[in-house]
């Protein structure tokens, strides 16, 4: 019998050589050429990568595929970790206002100030409200009543139980998180709850202030230079009632984070992305639009654009919003779009086509995109356009979305070097920071043992790619991260 | 300002039924054609598929998300496994030898003949053996005695709690595998034992064709009428001692399958893969691929290859063994294979480099193929030259390679039409039966809302396509599948 199978002409070793180079050439970071000094902290960053990797192999311990809550602390014990917590990642683009910080500082730092209020609802949740005198009572005629918590705290005979209570309402962390949150229901709804309970504090205008001064700091001492946040800009209230509107907060976000910058040089800069709800109706949608090319005209290099924000699967789909987001383009318009899309397990439901409408509407990224796998059109389109997808990975696992995180989808788009960039989208609601966490995910789950140094160099250039900064503004930042990642580079040399 | 968006100069919903038709287009089975009464019966179908996931959103209850020993009850309620259980799902192209029956038959059968022979073993471990007086003991000294089945039962108190115990060293099944299985080695450590359980009782001739005739009724009842098991070709052993060598076995399975054909006309048959474990060394592989040269040129319409089973993530790559593997190459014989690859988590590894190999060597299809999303080039290939991948969603759970199924990688290929068929692996250790549970949860789970009656016909047609048939061996099945695929089709219209 004479064969001719297309193989078995050359030798083995020289068929999968070929192959490994093929696939090698598409991977993203791939086409970077690392300088001497890159490659040798390349080989010594693998080196630890693939113990890692190997020790997971025999002991089945693998933080990227075990729950966050449970991996966060070996997490924070991999040396790679500390690589990642030290390299200059570049821009966070996809953050949410209030979702940043953990709670401890709420309950430690906010709660404590003098004038606030807390008022306990028989449906458990709870309020703030900082005043000069006892808020009146809620709407709700069988909510209890406001009490100072100076004087509450007063009466209780263990505080730090009560503290370590308050903490747990500002999070979604829990020991069992498997149990806690049997589904995509519960968490979500404890989601919203938490956002609800914190509201009442972080928009009591000073610390409307310190949240964002805190927020900048964070990310910064993460190595995170520049922010792009999605801003609800809720009312803020001062102590004696008096509210502050959505202008006022735009301009609040840009004085601090001038005054951040004035200490921080290396600091680039914080945009916002102005979001709405996406349980409203299409009418205040409309009236959302409006306000949001009023914002983008009236601070075109702070609002960056417009957003939908909660969850996907109950909430209105674009397409139910058509009328409300395309008033931009029927009125000549140019309001750039951040859509949170395909953030679902529904596939082919209206919800899951969420994706065409991003694209359609010209998203300039797309929030996390993790359905896109299910969609080759939008997929190859969006690749043409080059727009990115916003990577969040211990979002969607926490979300319940995927639970081993070698299996998100962006694996396979990492694979294909697909535009992306990686974020935390709340980490202060994971129990994460910054953008760390997410990058060792990103990095060691997604990336598995092929993603390197310029896998993570590539996250950090896009990040700037992708971002809304002029291209001048590019340039600068660009040219302030270099110098950071060669300084980076330089320190891990040395050792 | 002037924008130039590229969709907005067409109104959204051509722009949106632009994408929604170029994902239709090379969705898998979307080419197909359906008369009148497809479509009629699509349309019930797709009603009750509609209201079943609908349904699930709300009280986030979805068998595919859920591990199969849970999901088992709710899949068998649901209207769409009904059908699909009446459905001709055509052929099963991957399947293990004796992991196709539960254990059932087994405890209340088997171990209930005459001559059974059980041995305890210090380790917890229970061995079988059918002989007309007391074997010898194991080889290792501290192996319990061989006793007499018959003389055991008679001396328990409670013979139901002892075959209920019986029966679960038969099986993965168990009502907490998130418990009972830890990770990856805690349940391949069990699915090994299974094997080595079972294996003294079905390798006793009379059990070994009583096993094959069940095997092909159980399937024929599902409405698949074709088979190709990997089989190992392990000795099988008479009442006295005296054992059969692997031609017996051929011809054993042959024989059974000619007789199953007899009372069954519209059964099409069934072929072997030879199967060797991936567990030995190269020399002894070599050996092996003499043996399946020679077993295919002996019996060329039974034994279609090759195959090497076992868990690949500890077990030899396919690389290690390519001298062995290339024997036939090198010595001008056509050997195909059928290689398992890819039925792995660990992305970049050596094991996951099995798909290049796999493609290399030329195999016939892959066997679950479940990194290959991470294999941009190899999945490039593979598709040229149309060599499918074996999707086996149940197995692919159970054994925890992913969680939800909805983030099984087989979502993408199905989305971009890729060859695939589905099987259902080693359905007896996983609770499953034929291969209606496995098509439940690709249609419901991987294929989502868009997957129809296109899709299954699809993936039916697949079976034979990919089958190692001859060609008019396939024209012939086919011809077969479609007279039963048209009954199917005019009783559902009937309703
Ligand atoms: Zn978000
Ligand atoms: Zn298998």
């Amino acid at each position: 019998v004479v064969v001719s199978f297309s193989y078995s002409a050359i030798p083995i070793d020289e068929a999968r050589n070929e192959l490994l180079n093929r696939e090698k050439m598409v991977r993203l970071g791939e086409h970077l050429v690392l300088r001497k000094e890159e490659e040798q902290v390349n080989g010594n960053l693998m080196t630890l990568k693939k113990a890692e990797i190997t020790k997971a192999m025999k002991t089945q311990e693998f933080p990227p595929s075990m729950h966050f809550f449970h991996a966060k602390k070996l997490i924070e014990k991999s040396d790679v970790f500390h690589i990642l917590k030290k390299m200059p990642k570049g821009a966070a683009l996809h953050l949410h206002d209030f979702g940043i910080l953990d709670g401890d500082w709420l309950v430690k730092n906010v709660t404590y100030r003098q004038h606030c209020y807390i008022c306990f609802n028989p449906s458990g949740t709870l309020q703030f409200r900082f005043a000069h005198s006892t808020p009146s009572n809620n709407k709700q005629d069988n909510s209890s009543k406001w009490i100072l918590l100076e004087n509450y705290r007063r009466e209780l005979q263990n505080v730090t139980e009560f503290d370590n209570s308050l903490l747990k309402t500002f999070t979604l962390v829990t020991e069992n998180p498997e149990v806690t949150y049997a589904d995509q229901h519960d968490i979500w709804a404890k989601f919203d709850t938490i956002f609800h309970t914190v509201s009442g504090l972080v928009h009591y205008a000073p610390v409307f202030r310190d949240y964002i001064f805190r927020s900048l700091e964070e990310f910064f001492l993460d190595n995170v230079m520049y922010l792009e946040l999605r801003a609800m800009l809720l009312p803020v209230y001062e102590l004696n009632g008096e509210t502050h509107d959505k202008e006022w907060s735009v301009r609040t976000y840009k004085e601090v984070a001038e005054l951040f910058a004035k200490d921080h040089p290396e600091f680039i800069g914080l945009k916002l992305i102005y979001s709405d709800n996406r349980s409203k109706d299409v009418s205040l949608i409309k009236e959302s639009i409006q306000t949001a090319m009023a914002l983008h005209t009236s601070f075109p290099k702070t609002v960056a654009g417009f957003d939908l924000v909660g969850r996907e699967d109950t909430g209105h789909t674009l397409y139910d919003y058509r009328e409300a987001l395309l008033i931009p383009t029927m009125e000549g318009v140019k309001l750039p779009y951040f859509l949170h899309a395909g953030e679902t397990d529904w596939q082919g439901t209206s919800i899951d086509n969420n994706l065409l409408d991003a694209l359609i509407l010209n998203s300039t990224r797309i929030g996390h995109g993790f359905a896109l796998s299910k969609h080759p059109a939008v997929m190859e389109d969006l690749r043409k356009r080059d727009i990115p997808i916003e990577v969040c990975p211990i979002s969607n696992q926490v979300l319940k979305l995927v639970t081993d995180l070698r299996n998100h989808p962006a694996v396979a788009f990492m694979a294909i070097g697909y535009p992306m960039v990686i974020s935390s989208d709340d980490p202060g609601f994971f129990g994460a920071k910054g953008l760390t966490h997410d990058f060792y995910e990103a990095f060691m789950g997604i990336g598995g043992m092929n993603a390197d140094l310029r896998t993570l160099k590539q996250l950090a250039i896009n990040s700037f790619k992708y971002s809304s900064l002029s291209s001048s503004e590019k340039k600068t930042a660009l040219q302030t991260w270099e110098k950071e990642w060669d300084t980076f580079i330089d320190n891990l040399v040395k050792k």
